[in-house]
């Protein structure tokens, strides 16, 4: 970290995990609206989606916690060198990291040691995201204003990211929810992109004044427009695989549906009222 | 903004909203209590009110959007002038507008697109809500003492507001938490008055001491009065709606409900000891 | 206010309220658990008496009301004199009884009016506690150390209260929350206590030092022992009312019993496993 | 306190209990998951188990209470001593200890009074918690940076664990909650080892820079590790009691399961799509 790159990687990983986290719940979703019976929805399929979804966290994980440590100028896993510590910033990193990679164990053991309970990996989200956010909070000691205020944002939406996964490990299977948590994992992806414009501005250009109330000002709106943008992905993301579903699936896995379908919405809007 | 006019309109389309909401919820709540069959508590009128709802939201929030750019002196969708930031606090307002837009768009899909769930709308006006607050927390940078400490009790009221809402998104069906949200509003709609008067006085009149702190011991319970009056508001509101029912529409669809009306009496008689 | 009477008033109230909740609580549910079909558990009982407390909250609140305008020296309805505002601090107390009068006006109508949800009143009860605490908030401008540290208490116990209060709101018939909510107003009303002898010493005893650090020290675990006070009047209260129920109730409403509890208490200690 | 046995007295309670809880956690579920009929998942056993705990309780509690005012140098039960207050630091630990006997006193009552709510001994230890968690906040007044800086944390730990017994005794019967829980006492009693090694190094070792922000800043993540480290230690625990479960039990208890668990087994993966 400390560079664009530093703050483009982990920015990369959480739009990648929140595009696949909207997909998914998506997919999940409408497969569930409109039939139940096909393969893409079955529980074989998302068993084995899982474990791979755990191995990738894991992998993501080991390479930021790799690269944390052994770029050039890094600490090398010295944490304490010559009468004082040693890159703590770049540790910091590396335990955030760390938290994710125990997110992708739990991801792993759940769906493959059928005895423990599939929420574990909602609470580990919910903990690394919680981890992250208390580590950034504590991260910013003798900064300039501007780059408190943008680790500030970050800070917010982490730790709204985790109460929104902690409501999920509680309140199971509502759709919004997940979509939400997705959302705000793209803001987080894209903010972090956003820092490193904001502190390393790449291609030479001039530097944002860090001292600037102003910018802040702006700061603040681009944030929303951020959030705003995630909400559009994921709806384009919903027509998308609706579409999707619709037009392909329909020939894949045909019939028996009619009926179940109208009985459902039926229900639905009763409960609507 | 920065004018009686530009608080007195979104105070007008709160206080709107918020009298809307709660004569909705009141009908809606009456009519089952009373009778379970008329037209006027059927879901297709429900349905097209709601949709009718997201139109009017829709055209508020660009009333608001366009007010904010296009008055004079506004922005005019400049975002970065000569070298630095142009209106930005006409950006932040016009930003909250927009996701006010986004609340009135979801509501109109939600009726329309049969296969989204419907609590998206309460999800939609959390979110506007808390954006709002957000960009409220962040908007007073600089001022003046009695300046910031009214923004700070827009900010409570929006927050309060906001975390109802997501309750509601929870929680369906309350009709307490849902006249609870509609009292927020119409809080906020007049709060917004408020704060017109205070910093804009109308009329010429004299402006306020912005740094005397007497006023804002007053402000602090002039907030409580206005929140009495929306309390009061609500409560004649009741009663003049279940007036109305009992009074016009047993009339227009009577019969078939005496017994169950008892019957539904004594089971929440007995779910309330 | 601003006198040991002043704080000893609401104190009393606040103490008698606690006594007599925690009573009802207790009553309601050892008669419960004891037996289902004596008068003293009855609906119609219950219902006298959740109108008698409205009335008596509500003339509570107008003693407080009058006290606070009415007292030699006080503002007699006189908000503004002189060119600035007359006797803040006396209106916010006024401000603050009247919220609690809403809530017997609440209690009164809920228990005579059919058709409103009798949880209004939990409602009521949170916003008159949300509403005291957030004038408590902005009550101390200007003074000194030890006076804000009991209003700071004053106002941690009034929010915990007021979200205990709308936590009954959303989950009802939950006996704990029920004497936990108890248990903070008895703290509430002995901590009202403790601030009239700590700002206003009575018989003229010596004042404390407010600027001493040692002794907002001391209050921080005098706090945490009134509380413990709370709970051992709570456990006695407890005690009593089982005791009198078991040995005096015993004649009066006999049998029938004997096989429902047995049944009772074993779904119980299921569900507790 | 005030020495580093006075950390690690409490410190090694709260791992105790720790460890405790999560094993007993761990075994009700692991009973429950591979066989209901066994004796070690008896009511009758947990009743007794459950009395005992709350005996260990109230004999730490008294120790803490006992050693806290009759240490050499202690108070001895004089709080008010030639014009000040008297050793109030110690006064706060006593209190704390005390509120955790009243958890003690709390879990006897429930298993043996069979009329009292069971979630009354979650409702306690929130309780405890979070009067723990006021008094730490309170606590350090007029300290150095890196001293106020682990209490802070201290107050974190325990404000959260009081959080998670609340959700706890809202929400019964959640395994992954009574883990969460048993996680954060574990961290709070390594975290009070930390603070002794922190503030009062044994051995005459040199102490810690309590100035410098570097040492903030690597507690910060020293935090985080621990909070691992008592993630490992539930983790190996579930693993060695299902194995222990599994291996030694088989003989034990056998039959009557087979069909019993895939029918279980079956029901959980439904809901769990």
């Amino acid at each position: 970290m400390g560079s664009f790159r530093g703050h483009a990687l982990p920015g990369t990983f959480f739009l990648v995990m929140g595009l696949w986290w909207s997909t998914k719940t998506i997919l999940k979703y409408v497969c569930k609206k409109h039939k139940r019976t096909c393969y893409l929805s079955s529980k074989a399929l998302f068993h084995r989606v899982e474990i791979l979804e755990g191995v990738v966290v894991v992998g993501m994980a080991l390479t930021g916690m790799a690269g944390e440590q052994f770029i050039p100028g890094g600490p090398y896993l010295t944490l304490y060198k010559e009468g004082q510590w040693n890159q703590l910033l770049g540790w910091h990193h590396f335990t955030m990291y760390f938290f994710f990679g125990l997110l992708g164990v739990a991801n792993i053991l759940c769906f493959t040691v059928s005895s423990l309970p599939v929420s574990l990996t909602k609470l580990m989200l919910s903990n690394g995201l919680f981890v992250e956010a208390f580590i950034f909070y504590n991260h910013t000691h003798g900064r300039e204003m501007l780059d408190i205020f943008v680790h500030q944002l970050l800070f917010l939406v982490t730790f709204l990211t985790g109460l929104v996964a902690f409501l999920e490990f509680l309140i199971r299977n509502n759709v919004l929810l997940e979509l939400l948590r997705s959302s705000l994992i793209l803001l987080q992806g894209s903010w972090f992109w956003q820092i490193g414009f904001v502190l390393y501005p790449p291609g030479g250009g001039p530097a944002w004044d860090l001292m600037d109330h102003d910018n802040s000002m702006f700061l603040t709106i681009c944030f929303c427009w951020h959030y705003a943008l995630a909400y559009i992905i994921i709806g384009v993301n919903y027509a998308f695989v609706t579409w999707l579903v619709k037009s392909r699936l329909r020939r894949l896995c045909p019939s028996e549906v009619g009926l179940l379908k109208n009985v459902e919405r039926e229900q639905e809007s009763e409960e609507e009222m």
